[in-house]
């Protein structure tokens, strides 16, 4: 989108000598740098979600080492139109539908800039007393929008996987087992420990119990219901019965907006049975907190304020671009318990009102990671952010409406949040695995076609197409389009090979 | 630096109604904040590095909860100015001695804005084709510059700790003892699990064998020489004896480059030992790493070629905004093997030549981190690289030595890469609780001053003040400036309370 080079492009001078990029330079290459991305999300929505690369594309059309000179920037721009760019998966389009898209929106890119640009590291207050401190702020404006209680705190990690990590190191800790001073292995007096969610949580819960040392078998999932939301009875029976055969139950782990469905656990049932066990409970709310910020559906959280943990991202459906994973505690004495570890080169004066957050998860360093959080949340405000949910939830529920219309087409899932899960059914095909192949085969036959991103999931077996509206740019058009594109793969499909079966 | 909006400031026509921010006002706040950010890299020089301002001032300063309706982002550009900058330690400031600076440099910056834009989620290949094959690209760029073996796999996480936390958990996965699907709790056939390090060796080691759950006994701290560099001898004295004493040792970890004085273990000896004992070699080159750029300092990695994984931090010193650490691994298997775990919803049909990153790592969600070390590769080149970083070891001696022209400084370690560690002793004061309130105060003298920050460590029981060249617009005049704060607080100590001892 930037034109060529006209002859060899120009050297800045610090390139060649010593020092950074000159501040002339920066500007120029700024400015032009604020037209190729104003450029891009205009154009964006023109190009297929779905990178249509050969693998090891990119990969072999660049040189095998570095350059020993210096390259004009010209050159490095001129790369991305003609390399990367092809080469992605835009998930800042309207119409990715895959997973659960994430919006890098306007206030958002820009309050990256600024952190690239500050470049902070916020292991201690010292060391950055504005990010510290807007972490805390931004946090506590979240929670707020999201109805948590006011007591808690929260800080941002990278994702919910790494949230999902501390809150469950947290939850290690507060077995008060000496698992920090001494470890696991080795110790025949310490009974397996076990953590629980429903087969519907997501895949980094088990992760996090792995990394932990608890192994998978420290991971128990609990049946779901008919609409995936986690049994509360199945939880007190699996609970039960671990503790007859000798496991400590560690932590249960509700979730709200699944991954797949976006259905929501009961929470106030599992809080209780969680205090009973006297488990650490943590809430995955990384997708579905954000609908809390709607008034009309701010009891879908309700329950939660009896949790350890929870955790939002707001990287995922609330327009601050990747990464931000916010974790709200009740209990921070028990998170710095899992991880503070303060070596003589970092230790400073023990201050009132200063948090050192390098004691709040595995990672010493940390980006300034808030402002994007606080510079989306004030250029929207929470009616603005809560109008454009609203929005999505409407729009979810009329992508269902359009495929249920339509015949052949029938809902895998109730409709929850802004996830629909469907499937095409052609007339007189029963198998489930003719129905996995012929779903399989519209999904990349819409993916190809550049009208769309989807994902798949498999429920109860049954291989699921699956859009999550979450974008903010997406509007009723671009649902359409998604519509027709299914349609259109279907006639193929029916018209193809599959028909002739 | 922004002037004050004239009148109410304008709000951008989508703020009020739905969808992101419209090109044309993302164009006009784009270039805004470019001129800002030139400005503050062209003034930063002028301000304290380190922020003077009160705990919790800036919290008081904002509202405790969100704004309901959209505020225009000029609002927000000036709190930026008049609350954020004052609160910020200025780590992009060439008088930033402390810790280990980092540099968000031209290249680096516009790298990251590229990201915000794209904001791409490099889970699976398919989710970002572009990020994962330049992930591969700009670390085995890395890799060669630093001469690392051409068949390792590198892969970018968030900082060291999180990329030491790989490496033990792929260390712990090679032990063979089912540990990722049995865990370790409970399993009284298991041996207690040792890992090594030097006594001079990151936190973020010790933290990460805690995580594991190894426990903070899992971690064996190792003599170091006169030099602050591992004693192998030690270490096989340590491995034997723990060995008859019933534990297992896991992991030895070098490091090339420490936290307080950049020594560097003897690597080959180490190696020799770790092979021995069958241990997983880890090296620890965070900082250390980039120094092996310099042709003439390529034997710093001498013997890190046996290493099992090694980490090396382009935000450290090589000019990539944080966060960018690279862990390289001879056993990317060990590494899938301890993290890989893949829900339906993620599935992909397997294919050549395609990884996909959230096999790596316990986080599943990833920045499109390669592109900022690529452009910064491709900016300066490698011999730009070098020789940026060979005036910052200059500038290392160049302090040193004139510390130890004036009377009453000296050297308190060997000066090792750009990191000088010191004191000041006044005559006649030989208690090392009085000299270590003494460089304590002239510490804090020198960065309440305004003129540089540095940072302290203790080594071998003696305070010392340490400063690490590192930020790539650091001059001589700079250090000049150092030294000059230095005489002026060591003056002003001794004709204060001090000198009436």
């Amino acid at each position: 989108m930037i034109p060529p080079p006209e002859g060899p492009a120009p050297l800045d001078p610090a390139q060649t000598t010593l020092g950074d990029m000159d501040a002339e330079s920066f500007r120029r290459h700024g400015h032009a740098l604020v037209e190729w991305v104003a450029r891009y999300l205009e154009t964006v929505p023109g190009r297929p979600p779905l990178a249509d690369v050969e693998p090891g594309a990119l990969t072999a059309a660049l040189p095998p080492g570095p350059p020993a000179g210096p390259e004009p920037m010209a050159a490095v721009l001129a790369d991305l139109d003609r390399l990367v760019v092809p080469a992605l998966t835009h998930w800042n389009h309207p119409r990715f539908f895959a997973y659960f898209n994430s919006t890098g929106s306007g206030p958002g890119i820009l309050g990256e800039w600024l952190t690239a640009a500050f470049n902070v590291n916020a292991m201690l207050w010292r060391s950055a007393p504005a990010a510290t401190e807007l972490e805390g702020v931004a946090t506590r404006w979240l929670g707020e929008m999201c109805g948590l209680p006011s007591g808690w705190d929260g800080h941002i990690n990278d994702t919910a996987s790494t949230s999902t990590l501390v809150a469950l190191a947290a939850a290690r800790e507060a077995l008060g087992l000496e698992i920090r001073s001494r470890g696991l292995a080795g110790r025949p007096e310490l009974p397996r420990l076990r953590v629980y969610a429903s087969d519907q949580a997501h895949s980094s819960v088990e992760k996090a119990v792995i990394t932990l040392g608890l192994g998978r078998a420290g991971f128990r999932p609990v049946a779901s219901d008919a609409a995936f939301r986690m049994d509360p009875e199945a939880l007190a029976r699996a609970i039960a019965e671990d503790r007859r055969a000798g496991w400590r139950p560690m932590a249960v782990v509700a979730t709200c907006g699944t991954t797949s469905t976006a259905s929501v656990d009961p929470l106030p049932a599992i809080a209780e049975i969680a205090a009973a066990a006297r488990c650490w409970w943590h809430v995955d709310a990384a997708y579905g907190g954000a609908l809390a910020a709607l008034p009309e559906h701010r009891g879908v959280l309700d329950g939660a304020e009896r949790a350890d943990s929870l955790v939002i991202n707001p990287h995922k459906w609330l327009f601050v671009p990747v990464d931000c994973s916010v974790l709200f505690t009740a209990r921070p004495e028990l998170v710095r318990g899992a991880f503070s570890l303060v070596p003589e080169y970092l230790r400073t004066p023990p201050a009132p009102g200063q948090r050192n957050l390098m004691d709040y998860g595995p990672a010493l360093g940390r980006r300034f990671r808030a402002l994007k959080l606080w510079m989306v949340l004030r250029y929207f405000g929470t009616e603005g952010i809560a109008a454009r949910l609203r929005e999505h939830v409407r729009l979810a529920h009329w992508l269902a409406g359009a495929l249920e219309a339509r015949p052949g087409w029938e809902l895998t899932a109730p409709v929850s949040m802004a996830v629909v899960c469907f499937r095409h059914r052609p007339a007189g095909v029963d198998d489930e695995a003719a129905l996995a192949a012929h779903n399989q085969a519209l999904m990349d036959r819409v993916n190809r076609s550049g009208a769309a991103f989807i994902s798949h999931t498999v429920l109860r077996g049954r291989f699921s197409l699956r859009a999550a509206v979450g974008h903010i740019r997406t509007t009723e058009p671009d649902v359409a389009r998604l519509v027709e594109a299914l349609e259109a793969a279907a006639e193929a499909a029916d018209a193809g090979p599959a028909a002739g079966r």
